[in-house]
């Protein structure tokens, strides 16, 4: 292969063959094609952009570079969700074993914390036991008895994404919509799903914090499912105050069993119950999102999806106790109150720099080797939109370090703003994106 | 040094320090800034551009990472020519003498053959015993005894700049007019000179085909000779057809002594002299053009710049009977005529297509390590604007391989077009720039 031929026509606007991008991909991941030229190209793809065809293809090679997933001799619609990162974004943890409570069979091969935003992982393994490092077959075993899993990915899938995103990642290319899709893409079609929901997050939290490049990204993602045969919607949500009440690990695995008990925060209710209308809908579960929604409802107060949960700790070697039981998780060592300078409504809580001081405190990681802090984290007890008095707590920073802790918390109140006047809601979910000409735009102010 | 921070800078169309690009070099230069993060920055450059500054800091970077040559202690101007490159341009070989006959000191670092474009060291090496790769000392005592000397980049001069070009060439990151002109002035810079003539080729067989780009990269030279203290003066000249009668090795060295000895083609002659106007203007032999050419015919008519050449191909080992026996050079083994297929007057002669077919027959390289043939080249007896009777001889092939000059001289017709009347003539220099708001234009139809 002529790499520098397919540099050059991709630098000039060209578009390349699905051969050659299958070749390239075999070649780079083989080691064969040379860091340099991949990084080259990578620039000019970020300049240059690709065409849908070529951003299914990438995806295609990057999940064939390793394992695929075979679950179809599980009965059942297979669909899984993701998200595109946020802050306080537990949703997964309720979701799925929400929906897998409704029938539908949910492998869910999640990610760690990145940047600013948490990860699943990261979340779930503050349950001790708990492991998220499992095989192909106990992740299969678990999807089939359980009818979830929630699991990292395996060092033998999507090697060639993996390979490829270290080098965007020292190379200034990750920020390109067709690059950012396709590795996405390709880890979730390597899970064997029939359907797919993304959550794409817009707002300062999130990593596309302008609309318009959150739809794009979304648009983008459900031509690729829409060409390699699977459905896709996409629902473009709010990230631009953090989303519930709780930011960390342990807190977020709380939060999220509080949420499976019917005690949810408003904005956590309607992201994730939007998300799973759309997920039984894809499975063929519901005809409606009303009927979707009853669905979901009798799930949830027939503590279904508590009971689903229960059982996805116990299939993971974690203590279903938990449930009733919080003090099993890790226990913070200091914490620390914020309150309210003046008395106003809550007009902002900056979800970026919040997830940037949760990176400082322990709940990601600023170096890749890092230990997460699970007992670290966030709660605010006001949100957006609430009112709150002179001395009122408004939020709680607690972690296992004194110093950390505290820096976090005299930081904190800069990032939450106090007004005099409430501001207008606007509703969590900005559109829907179906790769229809049907898409729903909620039109919102971002 | 955060190398990752300077590809995103560049990439959002940022700006990079002298420091930075100083530290990236020497990086670089030294193996300690790795190549993929190097071929990023390079793709963001071809996107984004460079400013002035970065540039210049570039340009001076490369050439401080090798030998940089001190000829302060040689009295007398020391100017240079330099050519981006064409197809039968043998003016280094006329110019340098020319001028150094009328008291300049011509220290020329020059090149190899480089894609269609022929090379005065391959020109120079037909010669039989000529040596190019001098040294340093043997460069300057050449220039301070004989007043000129032609050798090729020793190892030492701008490694900076060869590795760079080396990772260029196949990253596609080579038609960056930043880039370019940062290279060719690296290297010129370091030859020690005093100021420099740059000989900017446009038209089909110049690597800047179009003449906006030529002038661009004129421009950006001579805004970096400006920055580093150095006299810049940038001529736009035509190369839509191959510059003179031959285009070759051998056959060019005969050309350039005919030249010398003053039987030139007006085209040779018309670029010739205005390149050696600049060098004595600059050098502060002449005020005025008209006192440049004078001086510079009457080194011509009393033979002193053929003397010259005479005392240069001594000085660097070749036989100076060569002057007067031309049957020294290599001779070639067959020899081609091709005719005129109808009566009229020659519209053009394609120098893209005729240095493609010269690379083929050996004049050039298609491969590094590949042998050139010294003997092979054309002759065009006709150029365009001449008349041409039917059946009459327009061109000569020739070369070591009957093979390839048979294929080569079925080849040529389909590049030279005869039409019923002749063409227009636009003059060779199409424009004349020097950093001022006087750079002449000369309004030519590209």
């Amino acid at each position: 292969m002529q790499l520098y031929e397919l540099i050059r026509r991709k630098r000039d606007k060209g578009r390349l063959s699905d051969e050659e991008i299958e070749e390239l991909v075999t070649g780079f991941a083989s080691g064969k094609v040379p860091d340099y030229q991949v990084a080259a190209l990578l620039m000019a793809i970020f300049f240059s952009g690709m065409a849908a065809e070529e951003t299914a293809a990438l995806t295609l090679a990057m999940m064939n570079s390793g394992d695929v997933f075979d679950l179809s001799d599980i009965p059942g619609p297979k669909v899984d969700k993701h998200s595109t990162g946020g802050v306080g974004d537990k949703v997964s943890l309720i979701l799925a074993p929400l929906v897998a409570a409704c029938g539908v069979r949910v492998p869910m091969v999640s990610g760690r914390s990145l940047g600013h935003t948490g990860g699943t992982l990261d979340k779930l393994e503050s349950i001790p036991g708990l492991r998220t490092d499992l095989s192909y077959a106990q992740f299969k075993k678990n999807v089939s008895n359980t009818g979830l899993c929630i699991m990292g990915q395996t060092k033998r899938m999507c090697p060639a994404d993996r390979k490829l995103y270290a080098l965007r990642d020292v190379t200034a290319t990750v920020d390109s919509i067709p690059l950012i899709a396709a590795s996405i893409m390709s880890k979730k079609l390597a899970e064997g799903v029939d359907a797919l929901v993304l959550d794409v997050k817009t707002g300062n939290g999130a990593f596309m914090s302008r609309t318009a490049q959150a739809r794009k990204l979304g648009r983008t993602m459900i031509a690729i499912g829409t060409r390699l045969g699977k459905k896709v919607v996409a629902l473009v949500t709010d990230m631009s105050e953090p989303l519930g009440e709780a930011v960390g690990n342990a807190v977020e695995i709380v939060e999220a069993i509080e949420a499976l008990k019917g005690r949810w925060r408003p904005d956590i209710e309607e992201v994730t119950l939007a998300l799973g209308e759309e997920m039984l809908t894809l499975a063929g579960l519901a005809n409606s999102p009303a009927q979707a929604r009853r669905l979901l409802m009798r799930a949830l107060t027939r503590g279904l999806a508590l009971e689903k949960f229960r059982q996805m700790v116990r299939a993971q070697g974690g203590d279903p106790k938990l449930v009733e039981d919080y003090a099993i998780l890790p226990q913070p060592a200091c914490r620390i109150e914020v309150r309210a300078a003046t008395t106003g409504f809550v007009r902002s809580i900056d979800a970026l720099q919040v997830g940037l001081l949760g990176v400082r405190m322990g709940i990601g990681r600023q170096t890749l080797d890092a230990k997460v802090d699970h007992s670290a984290g966030f709660l605010f007890r006001k949100k957006v939109g609430d009112r709150a008095a002179k001395d009122e707590v408004i939020a709680e920073v607690q972690g296992s370090s004194e110093a950390r802790v505290k820096e976090a918390a005299s930081r904190l109140p800069a990032f939450i703003i106090i007004g005099g006047t409430a501001p207008r809601g606007n509703g969590m979910v900005v559109a829907r994106l179906d790769g229809s000409a049907n898409s729903r735009n909620n039109h919102r102010g971002h």
